[in-house]
């Protein structure tokens, strides 16, 4: 509380890699966790600095660097990436204004950490990932949020799809619900509006789950068939500032601008099969991002309501004692875990962020290229496109543009 | 072991129901432990008689016939169909065979119970379902097999989602993964051949999940988007009979001529949202018919490998106690369980067949139609239909035809 | 209905089993679908046949033959036991008449399936068993119904447990759990009597827990401690008959005579620790018979509410994919199943009144001793008698009488 | 990395609550990002400073003052306790120095945390008891470490058992299962020695379940009856420094001085039953805290390997639709969650650390007895000084000394 992170101290010698943050919400919230953590838990090559945050509202963004922990408060963004003494600009604002403040960041020199969905558009999202091909030239990264990659359960998924323990992969199915629209009552937030989030639960949940698929997979998706729904079109206004996922209604009303639900199948490159759902509408599932693989060799599913088990099996084993095996992934060869506690004491959502932060400093710090990059962004992007099109089109099977 | 079932004996004051069945196999097995079992469970307004039972193999239906507790065996549908001393006519054959025999039998005056899907094609479907609809009027009733209506577990969602404890449906997303196909040594049965099966997971599989989705919204599909797939194209001939899921492969092989999966989403008449997937190359799953209903009011979810369990979600208690709650559906007052045993003894798979034959049984001493019908059973042919032909068309979106 | 299971007909070439069975309420049932089925499920050396069953009440008794199948009603099992034309015995009555219709059957020379607990006392059992034993010299078999050694599932436990994968055994844990006296006011049943029940929840679920954790670890228990209590002590008497667990109250009350609750700990003869909780008053379990055992290479668990699966830690495998994995107990390979349905398609809780009919048919046809023994059940009422005597005695420590 | 917390700011008004820390092991790690983050989640009403660590290696815990952020390191207790810059001593050590630096900086005028168990012994924990009573009339608090209280789902479950949902409560069951000793080739770190660790499973394990189980009944023990074990009785000396559940071997062996496992079964004053099993043999249980309570109206069930998750059975619902629900503890309206994240986006073990950290501050700024008291854990200490008497006196019930 109040006290910013200093960059002396014992560790000194450690370079710094100072940080300016824009958005102090919920994902700035999480992003601070994760920057003020790390280096405590984790040996980092350089030491991250909580340099500055940056909001519009100067009360409320002075609060949330007293409460976060940063050095500085500013009020314009563009100042933010101007300012000398930050290395690495971290974005956490809604989707419309990623394309601007990223192109500043990287135009001014900066490293930059995007928050998915890299973009509202494809355009935008190309127009940033070209810059980052171009800053990558002059030694600078571009990394996007796509923070569900940094589970250690979804990590070692990953890490036993790439030993090839799946096989020959026919089918991946997934789904993000959540159900915080269920009651036709919740007020009209900013997620709600096309012009800031750029889509519904296509954007907000269908991005997360386009990427994980395709990060586990190993591979792309190659087209898709999609629907897509409002149930609720007319909602009240919010009254004040909206939080997270909460928010108070008003008496007046406005149009709900984005879609409440998508669902899509898809084909990946290889000829796997794919089923996705997001929806905002599943009462009862709170963030129930859930996936399963299923390979010629074997099988695994996740479920991020229970975000420190993986779901495994192993089709290579006599059918008498097969089945899905529980993994509860904290063990100290798991991803990320040999940092962390004694085997069987989990971690929660807040710590991928801490993963997050922990990749994108190894990556700066050795000059590689750090994973998922603007261009994968910018394919998540679209992915989601083809998705719209294709709702718009009757369903017909869409392939993704390359 | 070889006695029939004697239609005398101190109850021979109910009137007999003679039933004759067409086919041994798996489905054979399953009705034959139907009909045998559910008049000593429940009490019925007359007396199950398992009179004969028809397959073309001499040597093989009369092993059936002691085996299963049939009184007689015949090798000739045609001659069962005409005995004077049959009732009701039971087809438990592959689906190429289906029209014909049920033709056959209600023209013969017999009421006819079909194993699904209905038929391979929507042609053969309406004419069953016509010559069910004369035969009606002329006291015949006809019902097609969709079982999995009959697992007290799935009756009592019914039940709920009429009672109004899921309010408006949004969501219906349902699955049937099974794995036995991994193996691309898997013989080439005659569940992989168009001219018996029809399709593959679809007919199989995708009929009981569009089915059981309708049932349990209590609505029907408008629409539909698809996508097939036959992932491996070739495989070994089977070597002498198969039966169930199981077979042995010889040196040839042959092509497979149905689809090994099935993926589509589709629309509601209410404008609910539904996704299905069949698949037999679900690594791991072996019989996973899992379902799951979001309405604004409650959810309900349904895993047919946990076939005791139902899984409900009141949308309308505080949230602060809320969840999923599994209800072990084995109290007296569950659909059913009143005549089976105390609560928390779980019932298992043939369980739908004896309810199958009790709620056929009552609807023929009432005469009045039983659930589901052939034009039910048509229905489902009908999606099925445009599922294959939105496949066909690049997935796009195919209404169903009324 | 009505008509009974008749000894002629095509497989007349087997020898017929002719059994005889006292009792016809739940147990009754439940062993007569055993008797129906075997035959027509299983290859057996004999053919079952239901010859007749016995019950006090001649209208009842008649009518549970023609519900159930039995050729034949009988008033007094003195005249039952006495029949030339029955070979076995099956008693299912409550426990305090066991001894006496046992002995009187293996005097008469028939083969004797005798319903847990074996008797209610110590001096009882250890007559039956010594009856028995004198009965093996001539031929004649006995067998104690602890059912829940049938379910596939357990018998799968056993074997992998006789092959070595849990390795030195540390730890057994086990509940029996049900709730259906949690209301003060539920009836007075024959259940809560000492003088038919001879205990509570110790006879009715301890004795199948103690013999369940025993055949599963492959070894007895040499002493236990512990706690009983009876949480209510009086309750109304109940009205007319009462069958399986539900009966109606009346205005008078009477006294419970019998434990509520049994907690016992206790060490196996190997040093293996073991645990034991049987209750009918644990709010919302319905029939909770958990059992969990820790070995040196290996871990299993069951819970009989999903009967059809096994969980299995194979503590061998490197700890990074190892975790507790669900057997789906439903593959040909697994024990019971090559007569049954596909994989995935379980089975429910009668089935295992036909596996013990099955290996009980085969046993005789072998002439030799079908397990568990009457000798195992004395051990079993042994180890319930050292839980008596250790709660009356401060829960001292009390071996168990060998 | 290396800065510490700067007690100024511009939350410098808030008054600091400087903490001084002994022990930088596991628990040390633990406790530190309890306290440098509770100010950053919660709002207090002071200020937390982690002003000064404290171990016996000055390199060492140099290290892990700036790998944790603490001001100063200190490689002597008594210094530590004496600094004027300290308000809170945080004893993280073994059990065996808790009472000499407690009652040390009791003297000394601070406020204590003392990791649990209490203390080894009763006697110890009666003199700290007796001295935080001293100190409470100073203005000082002392509080113990049961962290387990501070999960939000069991400060839930406690909740709902304060509002009177379980009603009488008839049954408690606990199990701590770990799996870390199973390996007779794990090395004997100070956890195994009965000096440094006063006992094994149970004052480890054991303590939590003992607090836990008193916490959620209301209600204490009023006795136990019990067994203990210690399967592997020599074991490699370790090499080196251990840390959390780790070592190495070396070739040298050492005797096991604790228990590897302890069984008791008790009566809570009310009259409930319970049983408790402690032990780190459970073949692939990692951290199976889970406990399960049953009461008139109601029970609920939760496990620490799944800690964001609570079950409950409403008791007075129609058993209809009644069921174990399983609520996910992430609602703002469930204890601690405001400060966090949506729902759904669940917690980890850390933030067990966080939670006590924030209730202390609390009492601490209203001079309120923090809970659990030491008293409390003392009484815990009596507990399991019952459970090793009845274990030494043949399991005899053993009354918990008041």
């Amino acid at each position: 509380m109040g006290q910013p992170e200093q960059p002396d101290g014992p560790e000194g010698a450690k370079p710094p890699l100072r940080v300016g943050m824009v958005g102090y919400a919920f994902m700035g919230a999480a992003h601070s966790q994760g920057w003020r953590t790390v280096g405590r838990v984790f040996d980092l090559p350089c030491r991250p600095v909580l340099a500055a945050i940056c909001g519009r509202d100067a009360a409320a963004v002075r609060q949330a660097a007293d409460r976060h922990g940063w050095a500085a408060a500013e009020t314009d963004w563009r100042v933010l990436v101007e300012r000398d003494d930050i290395d690495l600009v971290d974005i956490c604002t809604p989707g419309d204004s990623h394309a601007e403040i990223a192109l500043a960041a990287l135009a001014a020199g900066k490293h930059v950490l995007c928050e998915k969905p890299l973009a509202n558009t494809v355009e935008e999202a190309s127009a940033m990932t070209a810059a980052a091909e171009a800053a990558y030239e002059r030694g600078q990264l571009a990394m996007v949020g796509f923070n569900y990659r940094r589970v250690p359960a979804t990590a070692l998924a990953r890490r036993m799809v790439a030993e090839g323990r799946l096989g020959a992969l026919r089918h991946v199915r997934v789904t993000y619900l959540q159900d915080w629209l269920v009651d036709p009552e919740f007020p009209l937030t900013w997620r709600l509006r096309k012009e800031q989030a750029g889509s519904g639960s296509l954007g907000d949940l269908g991005a997360h789950i386009v990427d994980l698929a395709q990060y586990l997979a190993g591979e792309r998706l190659a087209g898709v068939s999609a629907l897509t729904e409002t149930f609720v079109r007319e909602r009240p206004l919010p009254v004040g500032a909206t939080s997270g996922l909460s928010a108070t209604a008003s008496a007046g009303t406005g149009e709900v601008t984005v879609d409440d639900a998508a669902l899509f199948t898809g084909r990946f490159t290889s000829g796997a099969l794919a089923s996705f759902e997001a929806t905002r509408y599943a009462t009862g599932r709170k963030n129930a991002l859930c996936i399963e693989l299923n390979g010629e060799r074997g099988s695994l599913a996740f479920d991020l309501e229970r975000l420190n088990e993986l779901s495994y099996h192993d089709g290579t084993e006599p059918g008498t004692h097969a089945g899905f095996r529980r993994i509860l992934v904290t063990e100290p060869d798991h991803p990320y875990l040999d940092a962390w506690w004694p085997p069987g004491h989990g971690l929660g959502y807040e710590h991928t962020f801490v993963h997050q932060a922990r990749d994108l400093v190894h990556a700066i710090a050795e000059g590689r290229r750090p994973e998922p990059s603007f261009a994968d962004g910018l394919q998540v992007q679209r992915v989601l496109a083809a998705v719209e099109e294709s709702a718009e089109k009757n369903s017909v099977y869409t392939p993704i543009a390359v």
